[in-house]
Order: structure tokens, then sequence, then C-alpha cells
């Protein structure tokens, strides 16, 4: 029985847990796999930090080199980032080997390019990892719906987010010092800003909205909107009503089912709903389909233990392919669906105002409001001296609606400034 | 291109569906399958019924001459029970089709015979409906985690009963009184035993047990008992620690991994508990590894349409891999633990005793509790006229010592009665 040979590109947090696991469960995977895969390369940038448990032999700086060897079945890319990943990827094809990814953000920017590049080399491309990291969402969304219609997917799809909106909701600390907390223990890295500004989360909607709805999405196709202008106010006034912020990533066909939507933003959702108890790094994500109803799939997010699992899952899926001469399913876009912009979403909304504490004021905003055919669910009014704020939630309608309300509003004498606009979903 | 052709045996709730979306959304499943599929034929056992969307030259009750046909690609089975289901699929196989079932009680009782006649034959034989109607759970479970390792799987996988315990839970009502409340809303079938007896979620807790340890399970290892001697009295004591009850089905690997357990009993859980608040019926399930930690998965557990979406899923995968000349991962057995019977099994219990209202009867019973080697955690005592209630929480003892304790304390002159004993999970 022949052996199967793996490369591993990266050797991070990811790529050490792998090759941990590859080690210790060797006899495992062999077993499930039906036959040895055996580690026969790992590319790092640094050739001399101590790689515990790997053989010295094993590493290289060379990447390219490791990924032309024509004895390498599978090569797992644990790099990260577009390049050298996406180049790596590309040979690793051109030499016939599958291929393992986590990378999000390559997957998101040029998935198609590299799904039609396996295809061209009659190789596969999985990276179940790339999403909410443990939870098994791609392969149930791809091949355990497959036979469904699905209509929207919701879900926390990253852990430092939501440990800074947790943070937030459970101590009343402002922005900066939960994101000085989240760095603090590690949940945040040095540079925080694909995690913040919402470019992490927006790469997994756009896998997520690509393989539900059968259509290329990419992340530039994806509405993005971080959590570095939601405030301590916006958090108490969730509190208020009963409802918690978090930054969700929402994937939605429209009602006449001709186009869709992917966005991720902060939004309001109430304390009963099932995603509210998503606490500090976990992610979960609800999967509504025609048939099949709501699904929801919960667990560990991220994490170096947790990836690794994800990505051996796929390992060891790819090396039966390998073995049967088969490959899994590849890209499916068949549906061609509109992906539309943002103005069309119809969801409710929570807007806050500072205004003249004078009379009359209620009735002008509730007037722009109706102008604008932006129905209100309800008011509340609270006074300062000389000043008071508004906070107005709305009935559904749509971004382009709520969003020339608003401009209507800034142009009133006696609103002195939008204070926040947030999104409620969820109900 | 050439067409798939689908039998399909059996129309009831759930075939009633499959028909439905294979003839609404045909043109999905050719673009995700690639390639068309028609129902070939429809075996039901009265031929005279209405079946709307069904052409009549479909129809037949000659389900054996229909699964004879060589023109037939992929046989699903929606039958149910034991025979004929059972000869059915063999001879589906001994044809060179694949099949798609949802019968847990078969799949449950003979899976590892089909399994080996389905590889014998070169076909698939898939039953992602079986466990958990909609949810998808064994794939995950068999590729999505097929590179770590399962320590636990622990969920309720029957509506029925959720939903009678949850009307128990909600209104205080008797066992009797929520039945007969399930069955007029029909979610309990005229004769309730297996959902009520626990054989359906024993059934899925060896399908479970099975694949997520590499071993064969079948309904007969799997400890079971249901949820008839559950008394409003139990639900209420369970309310007053905070705890509620459900029934669960609890797959384990032994702490020195050698051995598995495969149990479905009623327990309680913490109200804190995710599993708590899986509302009529819903399933949820947890599964725990070692890599990813913890994963839940939740969603509705039956029904026509949810089931048929799971065998969609599976019939698009069978479908795909004909195509191919391939198949997908077949059973796997390799691990061959050990599947120990209840008394090695270590859990808390919640001990409810009816013993005379007299001085020193605690301290009788702590002893016995202590002589069998069961540390007591709580005790909770309830005075009446002449006798009293006594509520023993224990730590953590396995079922033997428990077992033995409850028959000392049986003979002993002041316990009246073992009123009644309940395992407390999920702290
Ligand atoms: N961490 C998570 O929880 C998580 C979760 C889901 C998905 N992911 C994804 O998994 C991937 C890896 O993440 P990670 O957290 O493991 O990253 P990491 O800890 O930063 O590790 C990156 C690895 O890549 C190596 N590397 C960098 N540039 C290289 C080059 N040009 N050639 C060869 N090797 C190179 C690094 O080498 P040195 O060791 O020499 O620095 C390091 O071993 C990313 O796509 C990430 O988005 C991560
Ligand atoms: N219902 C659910 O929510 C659910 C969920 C998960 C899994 N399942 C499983 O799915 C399977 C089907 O369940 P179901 O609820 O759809 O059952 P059902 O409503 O009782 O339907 C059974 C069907 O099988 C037909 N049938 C019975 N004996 C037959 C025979 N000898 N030859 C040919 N056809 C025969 C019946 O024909 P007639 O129509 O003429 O009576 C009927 O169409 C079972 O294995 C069940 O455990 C069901």
């Amino acid at each position: 029985m022949r052996t199967l040979k793996v490369a591993l590109l990266g050797c991070g947090v990811v790529g050490t847990e792998v090759a941990r696991i590859m080690t210790t469960h060797a006899a495992d995977l062999a077993a499930r796999i039906g036959a040895p895969v055996e580690l026969a390369g790992v590319a790092v940038r640094r050739a001399n930090r101590p790689r515990p448990g790997i053989a010295d032999e094993l590493i290289t700086t060379d990447a390219t080199e490791l990924v032309k060897r024509d004895d390498i079945d599978v090569v797992i890319e644990v790099i990260g980032g577009i390049e050298p990943a996406r180049s790596l990827i590309l040979t690793a094809f051109d030499h016939g080997a599958s291929v393992v990814s986590a990378n999000k953000a390559l997957l998101a920017a040029d998935g198609s390019a590299l799904h039609a590049a396996a295809a061209s080399a009659g190789a596969d491309l999985y990276y179940e990892a790339a999403v909410a990291g443990a939870i098994p969402l791609l392969r149930p969304l791809r091949e355990s719906l497959a036979g469904d219609k699905v209509n929207r997917v919701l879900g926390i799809v990253n852990g430092t987010t939501n440990f800074i909106l947790d943070k937030m909701d459970s101590t009343g600390a402002g922005y900066s010092e939960a994101l000085e907390e989240a760095t603090a223990l590690g949940y945040a890295e040095a540079d925080p800003t694909a995690d913040v500004e919402g470019f992490d989360a927006a790469a997994k909607a756009a896998i997520l909205a690509g393989i539900a709805f059968h259509t290329r999405v990419t992340a530039a196709d994806v509405f993005r909107e971080g959590l570095t202008e939601v405030t301590a106010a916006d958090i108490a006034s969730a509190k208020a009503m009963n409802n918690i912020v978090k930054l969700l990533a929402i994937c939605e066909r429209s009602a006449d089912g001709s186009s869709v939507t992917a966005r991720v933003h902060p939004a309001m959702i109430p304390r009963t709903h099932p995603l509210a108890s998503v606490r500090g790094a976990y992610n979960a994500v609800f999967v509504e389909s025609e048939a099949a109803g709501q699904l929801m799939f919960y667990g560990p997010g991220a994490g170096g233990a947790p990836t690794a699992s994800a990505v051996l899952g796929d390992l060891v899926a790819v090396c039966r392919n390998k073995l049967a001469g088969s490959t899994g399913p590849g890209e499916s876009a068949y549906a061609q669906l509109t992906v539309s912009p943002m103005d069309g979403v119809v969801t409710r909304y929570h807007v806050s105002l500072d205004v003249a504490d004078k009379a009359g004021v209620l009735a002008q905003v509730a007037t722009v409001f109706a102008e604008h055919g932006v129905s209100i669910d309800t008011v509340r009014q609270q006074g300062r001296e000389g000043d008071a704020s508004l906070v107005v939630v709305t009935h559904r309608a749509t971004d382009a609606a709520l969003s020339a309300t608003v401009s209507a509003l800034r142009n009133l004498d006696n609103v002195r400034g939008v204070a926040s606009i947030m999104r409620v979903e969820g109900e």
C-alpha cells in the first residue's frame, strides 16, 4: 500500500497543531484514509526556530521547491494572506497535488480562479477551516444541504470581535478598553484591523454566500462595517431594549429569489436569540433553508487545535479521493445570481439622535421618517439640560430609505447630530 | 448526458416530500449533480390512495420488482422497519444501485451487514436522515471530524419525548396527560412505544456511537430507559435544583480509551445548559472531540420536509459518486473498541426516597451510600405526617455502585420505597 505524502506550508498556530496531530494520530489517520500519510516537508519563513516534534530535515524555507516535488500528494497551506500562498497553491495544482487550506482571505478574494485551477488539474481544493474554525459548516452547506434551497445564513464568525463585544456588554467598558483586554489576553492580534474592521468576517461571509447560493461572491461584494464605532452608549441602549450587540455576517437571498446580498456589521439582536448567548471566542451560524428549516452550528471559531481538526478532516477526505482516483465536489456557481449592493437590503434600525430639547422636535423627526417611507416602531426620549436624545427603532425598511432619512435628519436644525445607527436583526 | 434513475420506496410523510422536492427542484438538483435525476418508480403498500404530484404510472405495490429493474441507479428507502426494507435494500445492491435510507431501526439493527453488501456491490449506502432529521450530523461526524478523536456525543435525538418532557416542565402535567396532548397534536404516534420507551433514540445512539468511535455498535448494545416512569414529582424536583429533565442519548469513550458506552435515559441537566433550551420537537447534539473541542448541532429532528432535505443531500452525493464511478466512505469499524455495559458508566444520580420520619434515618441512609463508595453531594429532606422524603444527589459514581447502594437502601426498614432514580448530566 502506498504512503501518501503531505507538504505542510506554514507551521505557526495552526500548522504546529496539524503536524502534531498527524504524528500522534498517524495510525487512526491511516485507518480512516486507507493508507498511511507522511509529513514529507514543512515550509516556514524562519529556519532557525525550534519546531518541537518535527524532524529538522523536514524544515525548509523554500516553499516553492517543496510544492514542486513530484512525490507530494497533498499540500496543506496554513501560511495565510494572498501571496505567496496563492502562487504556492497554483504550483501545487500544476504538480498534481490536491490542496487543503485554511486561508479565508485568499479564498474570498480569488476562490474561483483557484477552483478552476484545481478542476483543470483534476485535483481537490478543500478549506473547511477557513470559516468558523472547528465548526463543520462548509461541508454541511455544500453536501448535506445539496438537495435543499438555502435562503439565509446568519452568524457570528469572528471570535475576536465577539470577545470584545462580550466584554463591553458585561463590564460596560468602551471599545478601546475592551480591545486592550482582548489584546492582552491574546484574543486580538497586535494589528487587529482585519478583525475589528470586519475584513475577516467579510471574507467568511463571501465564502458562505458563494457556497450557500451557488453563485460567485468575493470579499469585495460584501458590505462591511466594523465595530470601531460601537460605543458604550450603544451597548447600554441595546441592553435597555433587552437586546445585545453582535458583529453578524448575514447572507440572504432576496424575496423574489433573483439576487443575494452579503453583509457584515454590528447589529442588535434580542437577548433571547440563541446567538445572544454565544460567548467569548465561540462562533455560531444559523442556516435557514426551505426544507430543513432552521439549523444552527456552534463551536470554537479559532485556535490551533480546533482549526487543525477542520484541516485534518479535509486531509482525510482529499486523501481518500486521491486513492479512489476521484475528486470531491468543486466550485458550484451555476445559479449565477446577482449579488446586490446594500441599498436593497431590508431590515430594522436603531437610530440614536442628539436633538434640541424643544417642543415639536419629535414631530419634526417623525415627519422626516414618514416622508421617506420608514415607519417607526418605538421612540424613546431622554431629556438633559437644554438638549436631549431621541432613540428611534424603525420597522423594516430598505437601507436606501434609511440612508435618505438619516441625510434629511442631519439637515434639521433641531437635530444636533446622529449619534449612532445600528441594524436590528434576528426577530 | 445520461439521466440518473431513482426508485422511491415508500411515499408517506417523508417519501411524499422527497418526491415533491425532486420534481419542484429538478433543475437545481441536475445542476448540482451534473446530470438530471428522474423518479422512475414509487413503491407503496396501498395502490389506490391519491398521490398528488406523482404520475399514476410510477406507482407500484411491487417494491421488489421495482428494485430489480436494471435501469435504477439509486434506491431511496423510506418505508421504515426491518422487513421488507432490509431485503429490498440488499436486492438493490445486488442490482448495482446505491441506496439512501432514513431507516434508523434497520441501520441500528443490521448496519454492518448492509454496509458489507454495499461495499461488495461497489455501491453507496447513505443515511443522514436516520439520525436527527434535517440536522447534518452523520456527515460531519464521519467526514469533518475524520481527522479528530471524538470522545463524547450527547444529545436530544427524539422530538416526541422532548415535546412531552417540555409540556411536563412548563405545565406541571403528568406523563400520561402530556402524552395525550402530544398525540392530539400529532407529535406522538398512535402507538408511541418506540419513542417513549427510548427505542428510537437508542437506534440513533447506536448509529452515532458506531460512526463516532469507528466501532460496530448495534441497538442491542445501547442501555435504554424510556420516560414512562418520569413523574411530575421528578420534574418538580429537577426544577427545585434549577435543572430540567431531558431524554438524552449519550455515547462515551471510557477514560482509558479502550471501551465505549452508549445509553439512552431521562436525565437532569442544568437549566443553563444549551440543551435545556431545546424546545418541542427540535433536536440538538453536542459532540466533544480532542482537537475541535465542543461542537453543537441544532435543528428540526423530524418532519416530512426536514427529513427529505437530509435524504436529498444524500441523493446528490450518491449520484455524484455514481457519475464519478466512485463511492463515498463506507463503514469505518477499524477501532473495534469494546462496547461496555452500563455498570462501568460514571455519572451523578438524583435518588428520591420515601422514608419513615424518625430520628437517625438520614444517618442510616448516608451510611449505606458511604459503604458502597458513593459520595453524597446534597441531601434535601421533606417531612410529612409520620413519613418523609429524602432527595439525595450524589457525586460521580459508577452505575454498579449506585445500583448496589439502591438495593441496600431497599432493605432498610426505615426506607419505605425508592420513589425515583435519575441520572444528572451535563455539568
Ligand atoms: N489561528 C487561527 O485560529 C486560525 C483559525 C482559522 C483559520 N486560520 C488561518 O490559518 C492560516 C494560518 O494561520 P496561523 O494563525 O497558523 O498563522 P501564523 O501563526 O502566523 O503562522 C504562519 C506560518 O506561515 C509561515 N510563513 C509565513 N510566510 C511564509 C513564507 N513565505 N513561506 C513559508 N512559510 C511562511 C510562518 O513561518 P514562521 O513560523 O517561520 O514565522 C508560520 O509558520 C491563515 O490563513 C489563517 O487565516 C487561522
Ligand atoms: N416522519 C419523520 O419525521 C421521520 C424522520 C426521520 C426518519 N424517518 C424515517 O423515515 C422512514 C419513513 O417514515 P415515514 O414517517 O415517512 O413513514 P410513513 O408515513 O408511515 O410512510 C411509509 C410508507 O411506506 C409505504 N410502505 C409500507 N410498507 C410497504 C411495503 N411493504 N412496500 C412498499 N411500500 C410500503 C407506505 O405505503 P402507503 O402510503 O400505501 O401506506 C408509506 O407510503 C422510516 O424509516 C422513519 O423512521 C421519519
